[in-house]
């Protein structure tokens, strides 16, 4: 049983938890079970004592149950070659909960995949996966820049208040949300449908969460 | 300046911060700009030395200015007085983000108000009040029992997966939402019309926001 801080598994998994970069760590009994139950294969490692489990994770959330995982790689061809539903693009969201919210709505209205453009928190860091509810194990997210997604020639509709409070289409289409304070990039904005949602104006804006639930 | 952990003023804001039962904090230079231009007179207090303020604040957020104000004190009637909007109603959601993010829909769509049914957040503590973006300052908040609402004889709706999925009245309607991991409670859920929201069937179910965003 692995009782150091410095050993080398120890670290391993801390790194998954804090970069993210080519490792993922998913925390509790029920997402660890789901994961593996839709394929994916955790990396066998040694038994971290007690203390050593609760010093890196949110105990609350793993009870005493964390797994490690590759990180998945998608590609921006598996995200554009459905097109029987829409893709969502996210610019400059920085929140992880409501990064992890959105890909659990991309599932939930069955989107063809989540596209993080520069700015975006990590969707495979723990917070964004405790949001997603499991849907970062389904739905296939990806970082591309806005040059390479305005090249892909998908029509693009962008929630900002300016623009007319009309439904976007259901399939072939972009639909991208930015930041709550600073809104789309202007490069995104240039090529952009705006879509309005309907308000009382009694807020300056929605949670882009919530923003992304009503136009999905 | 109040230097120390011990004085009555310090204990006086701290115990807003972590009880907010009849007084409560916000922090902020906008969020407090907010509730003073929207009618609320803060209490005056001595000013804190920066380390003590440090303690106590979230201070990201604060950017070193906390205010004071009496609690708000709304009342059922001043809801259900109003019956050209629906109200909505939340039971046992417990995260205080999910809370106030309900608060700032409420407000978004211009709703009567928020039925805080047992179980439920406080609307008052810092998460919320945060998670609210301002909305705190102008939605009706109440804390009711469920016979107490089912008592108003307001026709009643719950988010529910079971139901149909028709949408809900815009007026003269109660919208409850429940926990997600158990839903409503039985007394709301034999009183209610069963609403669901249309989905993939990827995800089991949706965070309590996105389905409030979907149905106000």
């Amino acid at each position: 049983m692995i009782t150091s801080k410095s050993n080398a598994w120890f670290k391993r998994v801390r790194n998954a938890m804090r970069e993210h970069t080519d490792e993922i760590v998913i925390e509790g009994p029920k997402p660890v079970a789901d994961a593996i139950k839709a394929g994916w294969k955790p990396i066998v490692i040694p038994e971290f004592s007690p203390a050593l489990l609760k010093s890196i994770s949110d105990t609350k959330t793993s009870q005493g149950v964390i797994a490690l995982f590759a990180r998945p790689r998608w590609t921006a061809d598996e995200v554009f070659s459905r097109t029987d539903s829409v893709i969502v693009a996210l610019d400059a969201v920085q929140d992880p909960g409501n990064v992890g919210t959105i890909v659990r709505l991309a599932a939930a209205f069955d989107a063809a995949g989540v596209i993080l453009l520069p700015g975006c928190a990590d969707a495979f860091g723990p917070k964004a996966i405790r949001a997603s509810a499991g849907a970062i194990l389904s739905v296939p997210v990806v970082e591309m820049t806005a040059e390479a997604l305005l090249a892909r020639g998908v029509p693009l509709f962008a929630a900002d208040a300016k623009g007319a409070a009309a439904p976007p289409p259901a399939r072939r289409a972009i639909l991208a949300f930015g930041s709550e304070g600073r809104g789309i990039s202007d490069a995104l904005r240039n090529a952009a449908t705006p879509i309005a949602i309907e308000s009382s104006g009694r807020v300056e804006s929605l949670n882009v969460a919530a923003a992304a639930a009503i136009l999905l």
